[in-house]
């Protein structure tokens, strides 16, 4: 800002370094745990400037923040030495198969996890499977022929068989589709509810579950070809590990949803939300560690979880205190994921060669793959397309199963390069050709289906402290209703709803809540939004139930006792009137407020009104026996300001006790700086509640008289 | 719960085993990992179940995590082997010098830091430092004697000179009073706002500041001594450490004291709340990494910059973001450190009795350092005897300072043995002797003072839910009224507030919050928090507003298409009247309700009648247009079931348009099992809204003709 401070600055960093240096080599733990702290601090905030950078641009957050990853990781800025990291702020590390330290690569790991149980506990399997036959048929057709292709790939350049591991990873990699961006796009073009949009979102779960047990069987049968078996494989072993891992994992769900209300009201006995939002995850991280050593893997563990628990009344509760923990895991996993890119590994022909091949392989294996099904299911060649665009994107469960290749050796550096670079290029290329697919004016289906009349209404909210509270009301209600409910982050959070034949689409923006549906369906989302409105309105009601505020009014205007506070360093002589004109509420506000004005005392005398009448609006401020104190906070006034007037006649303020109210104190005090507003309230009422001041004040026939009564009655109380 | 479960669950394991067999031996990465995610899953667990056990058994909640981390650490249970963790679940890890993973380590690392960056940010220094004279007094007796007291021992028992690393580390231990556990039981007592009490909060502030500088100046100073400089030290040098130390401290907390404005200004530029909450983590994990690359230590940089931001306008905010996160990470911080005790090194008799000798001098140095100033200052023997009891017991500081000790190898696995067993001590003897003591009928200062004429005001609420958010909005409103404010975490929560001569101190328990002031203050703590629910309940009334339910209310009235929903799946023909008789809106709901109670429709009348009072509490469901809608959800129904009732007559309803409602349709939903609520309110309202129905429904001379009617219209909508 000005020099001063940078000279504080330079000479702080200057007291430091001699220090440093005396402090000598602290011991080689330290050291790490310092590593660790300096590289969870930088990567918090590279993560969010990089995602903030590419928001701006128009590309994916996730995209920014692997791209800052593979920048500032060990293999390109993170190497270079600074003053106390010799070796760099994110050190090469040399002996283990992935590039970071293990302490930063278990941030990581602990990140993965969190993602796959949020994951599972946004999905709502059994309705789904439900209402999504094309979708499911349409999704298996996007995870078949990206593997073929994939593995094919890997075949031809790296000369091995397909029982090969470097095959079989590069296969998987490009099965499972990353909704969120595609659903981001189909948003902005309203098409979230039309026959494409919905068939892409219902094939992208599909892929999920789907892509998770090919997971599980994958990682079975790269254990046995690792054992040394070598290229010819009996088949029958590999069918029996097949069929163990899906057991296994339908095992363990069918187990998670017999037992997710047990699993739920345990969790409850605990009482405090944020502590048993925090014990769920503790059970997922346990289920993670019980497929990992069953050879599936600790994702699937976590994502089967979050299944059973979706299933559950706490689902929502969990998501929205776990969401701090996402927000702090999440970005340091993609540009964990970034780090592990050996920009040198990749920066052969070779390498680009492969990646560019692999990338191609992957886009047009989603496209034709999950295209053709969709001609055979009422759908143009226009809807195919874009279906099979809708597919493309990949994102966080491709790089963890690169990540999950990499570690165990399962996949070289260069293939891990090739991974990221496939994902990089289908979040890159996906996105526009959507767009224009979109564009296209012509019908995405065969028959001429009925005209979709979508539409979409918009509810403003003014307070981002109350939008959580909002959504999450909205979704239990929905959630109450039967619906099937999907969320998705992409910039925006996004809700799918389904059931039946209603299909809602709740996108919240940073000051809107829009809720796209059918012309048809418009009644409902009003009673919708206005139930939740209602549920939210009653528990604060409840809560001002309990805690009485009428009784609290009351009580405040019967308390004897009052405390040393020196009113009339506020009160001026000359904003005091004992003759009060108006006879209505409004009118005898606004000429307390001239007062004030004619005083001096406002600086924006339009402000203060809107801060008095918008607490009249909340509560009245009549209370018994005749008094009035309105009053408000606002940013008008610079100090604590009051104006004092009597009414002989008396004016209807909507007091508690239905009595006209004759003495008026307004109080003004500034907002965002700290005063005694609340002291100057308690201590006024403390002296309004003695009879005889009320008598002596209400009679006063001059200003003189007022303040000097006023003086009396406040020594005295 | 039954033996088909249990089957399931053992047959799903045994089809696990086989697998784990063939999977074969992962990567040593893979096996880290995979540990580290088991150990966190057990450590949330185990913390949270032996916290709950000691608090059940009374003890302090910090004392069961620390117990249950020595139970299962690498020590104890965690080093017996186990399928798949041959070595254990909490591996014995011999080549470094902690015998936890440093990956586990890592965790606990950044533990360290969120504690005390909370810490920091709940301290609010400069309004502190005006009122507290005595208490920073007599926290300098407090930490000059047990630093004396502690460091002599280590010289005795380990015959090393005062300038050997171990006797400082043990000298600094000691110093830092952890005051929670003192403030719940100044609060059981309702000692929370005696003079004894209030200093003892205020010298345990004093003690966290001065206890961190003093920490900086023995690092200092220790990696002198380590440098191999021996027994004969340049006191000069030294000196001249502690002024740098405390230099930078000074420095850096000045710079982000003129700088505060700017960082807030900067996080706030990142809009969502969650995210700049984050950054401000990731600030304090950056500048901790500074601090300890000069030779201070990491916590002290958290601290640091929880300081700095604790005076801007987002402290609160980042507090109740960051709850989860102090949630997820503090147990596993206490755990870990449990874990760090080598109980086989602590069971011999000569650390026993260092340990105990140790204890005593802790506990001894705090009562007599912290007494005698106070018996210089207006206290007598028993007030001086509770202030000295109040700051014994240690806690975080202590284990944090302790376990820097050991991983820089600073302090001998024996020496860190004692020091937790100090720790164990404190907060197992403290307690029982200050409630003792403050059991005592006398007075505990010199003077008669003014009697304190306590009162403690109960303010109960109904949901967990609001809780966090009213407590919220209390503490910014008193922070707004410039009071400080110190909140302390000991089971319950415990906030002192304070500004010149008032002093409260708020407690939040499971479902009540209690405001304990004196006699004088009370009108003041209700229009606090008056003040406070008006204003929660203006956020939402705001909301309610822009979102114009009334608009939306009409709107629901006025919509012409309707989906398709079959209504007569709900609505019963014996659940029909087309001659209602009440006049009053209360008479015909329970009109209503009879119908469908004779209809044998309801299980539980009596909640299915309070649910739907309850809403119509909340905003009169009358409609426009002679409709009214009453409807509730209760446990009382299995499923949803309507009445439908005609008034001739119409009855006063409180509708929208100020006419009579003559069309009623009573609907009860079940709770908590899904169902179409929302469809059926809002395909009803559609019927509704044409005038052709309205008409005929209104004119049915019969339950036929009604239900005839009610047909013909909605197939034709």
């Amino acid at each position: 800002m000005n020099k001063i401070k940078l000279i504080i600055i330079i000479s702080s960093i200057m007291l430091i370094s001699p220090l440093a240096a005396e402090a000598g080599e602290s011991a080689e733990l330290t050291h790490a745990m310092t590593s660790l702290v300096f590289q969870l601090g930088l990567i918090i905030f590279a993560a969010r400037l990089g995602g903030k950078l590419f928001r701006k641009l128009k590309l994916p957050v996730v995209l920014g923040e692997l791209v800052i990853g593979i920048l500032i990781g060990p293999y390109l800025l993170g190497g270079i030495p600074l003053p106390g990291f010799a070796e760099g702020l994110f050190p090469l590390v040399a002996d283990q198969s992935i590039p970071v330290s293990r302490e930063l690569y278990g941030f990581s790991t602990i990140a993965s996890i969190i993602l796959l149980f949020i994951a599972g506990l946004e999905t709502d399997l059994s309705l789904f499977l439900r209402y999504s036959l094309k979708g499911s048929i349409i999704g298996l057709g996007g995870i078949v022929l990206p593997f073929i292709l994939g593995s094919s790939v890997g075949m031809f350049f790296l000369h091995k068989p397909f029982m090969d591991s470097q095959v079989l990873m590069l296969g998987l990699i490009g099965v499972a589709t990353s909704v969120g961006i595609s659903a981001r796009i189909l948003s902005e073009q309203r098409k979230m509810d039309s026959p494409e949009g919905v068939t892409i979102l219902a094939a992208a779960v599909i892929d999920d579950v789907v892509g998770i047990i090919l997971l599980a069987i994958v990682l079975g049968v790269i254990s046995i070809v690792s054992d040394g078996h070598g290229g010819s494989l009996p088949w029958g072993d590999i069918a029996l590990i097949a069929a163990k891992a899906i057991a296994v994992w339908l095992g363990f769900t069918a187990v998670g949803l017999v037992f997710a209300r047990h699993i739920s009201r345990f969790l409850k006995s605990f009482r405090s939300v944020t502590v048993f939002s925090i014990l769920s995850l503790g059970l997922a991280l346990i289920l993670s560690g019980i497929f990992e050593q069953a050879g599936l893997a600790m994702i699937i563990g976590a994502y089967v979880m979050g299944l059973t628990l979706s299933k559950t009344d706490i689902s929502f509760v969990i998501q929205e205190h776990l969401h701090s923990l996402h927000e702090f895991f999440v970005p340091i996993f993609f540009t964990v994921m970034g780090m592990l890119v050996n920009v040198n590994a990749l920066l052969s022909w070779e390498v680009i060669i492969i990646g560019l091949i692999y990338s191609a392989a992957s886009i047009g294996g989603k496209i034709i793959g999950g295209g053709i099904p969709s001609l055979f299911l009422h759908f143009n060649k226009t809807g195919a397309l874009r279906i099979g665009l809708g597919l493309v994107p990949r994102g966080e469960v491709a790089l963890i199963i690169a990540g999950i290749g990499l570690s165990t050796g399962y996949l070289s550096e260069e293939m891990f390069g090739v991974a990221v670079l496939m994902v990089l290029m289908t979040i890159l290329i996906a996105p526009p050709l959507l767009e224009k697919a979109l564009k296209r004016e012509t019908r995405g289906t065969r028959d001429e289906l009925a005209d979709s009349n979508l539409t979409t209404t918009v509810f403003d909210y003014p307070s981002q402290e109350m939008t959580d509270f909002l959504i999450t009301k909205i979704l239990l209600e929905m959630k109450e209703e039967g619906f099937y409910i999907h969320s998705m982050e992409a910039g925006e959070r996004i809700y799918q709803m389904r059931k039946e034949e209603i299909f809602l689409t709740m996108t919240v923006s940073e000051n809107a809540l829009s809720i796209t549906s059918q012309v048809s369906e418009v009644g409902f989302v009003k009673t919708l939004v206005y139930e939740s409105l209602l549920k939210l309105h009653e528990t604060v009601n409840k809560l001002k139930n309990t805690s009485k505020p009428e009784s609290l009014q009351k009580d405040l205007s019967e308390e004897t006792e009052a405390a040393a506070f020196d009113l009339f360093k506020y009160i001026d002589s000359s904003c005091l009137t004992y003759n009060l004109k108006s006879t209505e509420k409004e009118k005898i506000i606004n000429e307390l407020i001239d007062i004030l004005i004619k005083a001096g005392k406002l600086r924006d005398p339009e402000e203060c009104r809107k801060a008095v009448f918008e607490r009249e609006a909340t509560m009245s401020t009549g209370m018994q026996h005749g008094i009035a104190l309105p009053h408000g906070k606002s940013t008008g006034v610079d100090s604590l300001c009051a104006a004092v007037g009597i009414s002989r006649k008396g004016v209807d303020f909507g007091s508690i006790d239905g009595e006209p109210s004759h003495i008026f104190i307004l109080i003004i005090s500034p907002k965002n700086t700290s005063g005694p507003h609340i002291q100057f309230l308690s201590s006024i009422s403390a002296i309004l509640n003695n009879p005889e001041a009320r008598n002596a004040l209400s009679r006063s026939g001059s200003r003189k008289e007022l303040m000097a009564n006023l003086k009396t009655y406040s020594s005295r109380k």
